[in-house]
């Protein structure tokens, strides 16, 4: 199947004259090399989005429904099977504005989830939330060089206001870094100013030019944003790992998807950062590294810009003498609105989402069965009566519960709805179960695996039931990762490996010019390998250096046969979102 | 003392070309007609911001300490004394775009818990959060006629993206009706997709030119904003007043803050609104109303231009005959930030904030006492471990608490820094409060009453007293806005009742003309009334058709003398935000 050209397909909406510009390489393999079929592509997907589409709706009022599924496969075509999904699911709609994409309830309750988990976390750690103008002066904006050469190509401007020219166009913030510290720099006067931990969840916007995908690349999307400062780079750097972690527990603990821990080689990291460490997820379907979140230890850099500077606490000095000044170590560490998108590729399946127990707004759906256009309105409503009180068993151990009890929709109907809209667990209840003091349980992620658990048992079994689908996804997810991570250790199985939808763990010199070699010489076809003409493979970047290094790098050369150089570290390449 | 000209003195920031323009009337006096004193006061405060804020801080690193506090009386200088308290007490910091804000913590955490009350409010009623794209095409946002015409002065527009121009321009929302009701069209395809309850909790940009205020009147500011489609006007209406009752519930429960409910005349309503409530509150330091929030009624205005239908599933039909379609009825309701300033104007006092305990982030601070430079090691660990076990018995129990054991501060010194921050509750303790096993109390809104509280008893008395001062501090606030809400029946007393602070309920034609007549003949000075030359008063609008109608209505006259035409209903006027 193909392994790219998923972005393509999914811009629906015309892009207008920035599309065409466009052709102008913007770091990214993706956006080149196809105007033909990309074109082609566009009018379809154009042509399909003139048409409403196809929410579930029942042929007649009452009798026979018919639901318009998923009408094609994960494995077949990712790109087509996203966007039915998000779509059909209820996670997302498309906009008018090209990159920008609305938010259903179905993916921005699994947002609150997050920000929830996150907020606790963060509060421990005495970061406290805040927020800062959407709006950025160019002045401000430029005080970082590096900062300011990384995000110029993708910022949007304002430069009307009303009906008056701006004296000044505005940015309208890609990220906060620029925004905030010069504040920092009124607020931090002394040592015992420090910490500060200030974090903010708002809207950010990049006006990138490469192929939009929902989730996953658009040009806003919604964050958090945490900009801190300490005395030491040591102390910096434990929170860049503290959080690190964090992010890692929401895609684990929450979302169930794997990650891989590291460090980004310089190639990789954020403009105008000391360092930074990330979290790498993998999608399966396409082989591919998807970037999860980022913490970065930005170092001294921006405090040196926006003079950001205490006396040292910790020197001596006599009578008279002044302390040295200090500039601030300084972190900013960022989770976007992705992660869902990640969620959706990994977890999903041909019947539509699969969504984690944990950030499923509904959990369970109780659909009452065994009833038709014969039963009597008394049993109908004695059914009724029951599974309402199985619901009310649930609410009150905190499960979170949908009744459908709509008319004129078979169970068949409601199993496939809620089937597509990925909610973990299904409990069909009809007169049968009712004599048998039992429910009927039907999971999410195991295909036609029916069981019962007793009426009485309900209140532990079910949250129990979540629990053990959290943990199930989880371990799926992640054995699938794990296998399809190798180790490679000779370059004539870089190639082979990421054409089997792996991504691999290589030693390498950490060189920039070395990493970008290799990613020339890792794409397009490679011969002696079939390739899928519709798809010619991008090349491999490096993803991280993964926190857990394999042993045994001692003696090894780079990878890169051109390169030459001793290896440093395993890093790990992937072709990549 | 001035009643006006607060705005003018709270824009700090030179505005650029764009306040030349200003000069252009925008709907209100305020901006008009100083111009020179204006630019000297602009000058005085440019000067002014250079300096760095004064935050609270020790001259010496032990021994005596001098806090800078509130410079000013909130009676005798309000703008200066706001503009003091909001930075010193860290509830926001100025900005270089202007018009737009900083919210610090202090701040931000009383909208949170704004956001975690009205979530468990709505979503009792079955409405769900979502997002939307920030950005809104021009065509989509002229769509609705009356709306475009209400906000077309005060849109951001985004030209620029990277470094292309854009091809068509494109708003920053200024809010999100055009965004959303195109969705609306598609997502309602019968009666069962209705109601439809989304919200969004989100940042809009009205590029006003009025002088902006911190939290009042702000370029960008925070809301949320609910639209709801419903099949009949009766159901629209009852969520109409729900959602009002909600927001009044933030204001009175929460902030403190007494609110009016009523409905705005024609002349006030929302630009393309059928109806629209509103609560007002009352700043008594100027005798203005200020806007609290607005829950409107929408009608039937933008189903039409959005073609937002569906069949009428209570008509009788025949075989083969199509039923009508419907046009949906929409809602659309809105809190800001703004209520963060108007519980800071109300509840302020010369010493600085004055935070309501349910909103307080820190509702206690816990200061040791009792202790100097000759207290030995171990005493002050005694004492700093106690203070710990008062921190831990009042977590436990839900309270949020700070301790200060900073050393090198006096507790006066502490004293003033958190009162000015605005801490519901300090707890003093040192060796005599042990010896007798109580903490003595001091309550931030009654000055200088101590009193105190058994150890023994901390854990249920400290939760109690918060609630007493929770309802105190309405109590005060509610008999003081009941005292300058005053009924005048005749012309002749409307001025005089304005100039001594009030806000007026008169019987009134509610016709607009005679509306727009009210306000220019009770602006400027009038004959016989003592004036402030330093403020000419403004006009008078109409701020709401009050919910509870005094008696007697019946055979009045509109109190205009010029208007001549019955009263229909008693309509609350006075000088406004």
């Amino acid at each position: 199947m193909s392994t790219e050209g998923i972005e393509a397909k999914m811009d629906d909406v015309k892009l207008s004259d920035e599309a065409n510009q466009a052709a102008q390489p913007v770091g990214d393999a993706e956006a080149n090399g196809k105007p033909a079929k990309e074109k082609k592509e566009k009018k379809e997907k154009k042509e399909k989005k003139e048409q409403k589409p196809k929410a579930p709706q029942p042929k007649k009022k009452t009798g026979d429904t018919e639901l318009i599924g998923i009408t094609c496969k994960k494995s077949e075509d990712l790109s087509e099977w996203y966007q039915q999904v998000i779509v059909k699911g209820e996670m997302l709609e498309f906009y008018d504005v090209p990159g920008c994409y609305i938010y259903q309830p179905g993916s921005y309750r699994i947002w609150e989830f997050i920000q929830e988990f996150f907020n606790e976390r963060i509060r421990a750690m005495e970061v406290e939330n805040c927020y800062f103008p959407l709006f950025i002066t160019e002045a401000n904006l430029q005080r970082e060089k590096d900062h300011i050469e990384g995000f110029a190509a993708e910022v949007a401007w304002v430069t009307e206001g009303g009906r008056n020219k701006l004296d000044k166009r505005l940015a309208v913030r890609p990220t906060s870094e620029t925004a905030m510290y010069s504040h920092y720099s009124k607020k931090i006067r002394s040592h015992r100013d420090l910490p500060l931990k200030l974090n903010q969840w708002n809207n950010v916007v990049r006006w990138e030019f490469k192929h939009p995908m929902p989730f996953i690349r658009s040009r806003e999307f919604l964050w958090q944003e945490g900009h801190t400062a300490h005395l030491t780079e040591a102390e910096a750097g434990k929170e860049v790992l503290e959080i690190l972690d964090h992010y890692a527990a929401i895609y684990e603990d929450l979302l169930a998807v794997p990650v891989v821990k590291g460090r980004k080689t310089v190639n990789e990291q954020f403009p105008g950062a000391h360092y930074t460490t990330t979290i790498e997820g993998f999608v399966p379907a396409v082989g591919r590294g998807i970037q999860a979140a980022t913490s970065h230890c930005l170092g001294q850099h921006f405090a040196k810009m926006f003079d950001i500077r205490v006396e040292d606490p910790d020197q001596e000095v006599k009578e008279g003498e002044k302390r040295n000044k200090l500039y601030v170590w300084q972190n900013s560490w960022g989770f976007t609105t992705r992660s869902i998108g990640v969620m959706i590729l990994i977890h999903g399946d041909d019947k539509g989402l699969v969504i984690p127990p944990r950030v499923a707004n509904k959990q369970v759906v109780i659909v009452p069965v065994g009833i038709n256009a014969k039963t009597t309105g008394a049993d109908r409503e004695k059914l009724y009566d029951e599974v309402d009180a199985l619901r009310r068993t649930l609410v009150a151990v905190g499960v979170r519960v949908a009744c459908d009890t709509r008319e004129g929709y078979s169970p068949g109907y409601k199993f496939n709805d809620w089937e597509m809209k990925g909610v973990p667990l299904r409990l069909e209840f009809g007169p049968k179960d009712s004599a048998n003091g039992v429910v009927t349980t039907s999971r999410r992620d195991q295909e036609g695996q029916k069981s019962t658990i007793p009426i009485a048992d309900l209140a532990t079994a079910v949250p129990a039931l979540l629990e053990a689908i959290q943990a199930d996804m989880f371990k799926r997810a992640s054995d699938e990762y794990a296998a399809h991570r190798k180790i490679v250790r000779e370059w004539k199985d870089f190639v082979p490996e990421l054409n089997a939808k792996n991504v691999v763990v290589v030693p390498h010199c950490t060189g920039g010019e070395c990493e970008d070699e290799i990613k020339k010489d890792s794409s397009g076809s490679v011969e002696g390998q079939e390739v899928d003409v519709r798809a010619p493979s991008m090349g491999a970047k490096s993803l991280c250096i993964p926190a857990e290094q394999p042993e045994g790098i001692e003696g090894l050369k780079c990878l890169n046969p051109k390169c030459g150089k001793d290896a440093a570290m395993w890093v790990m390449f992937g072709r990549s979102y």
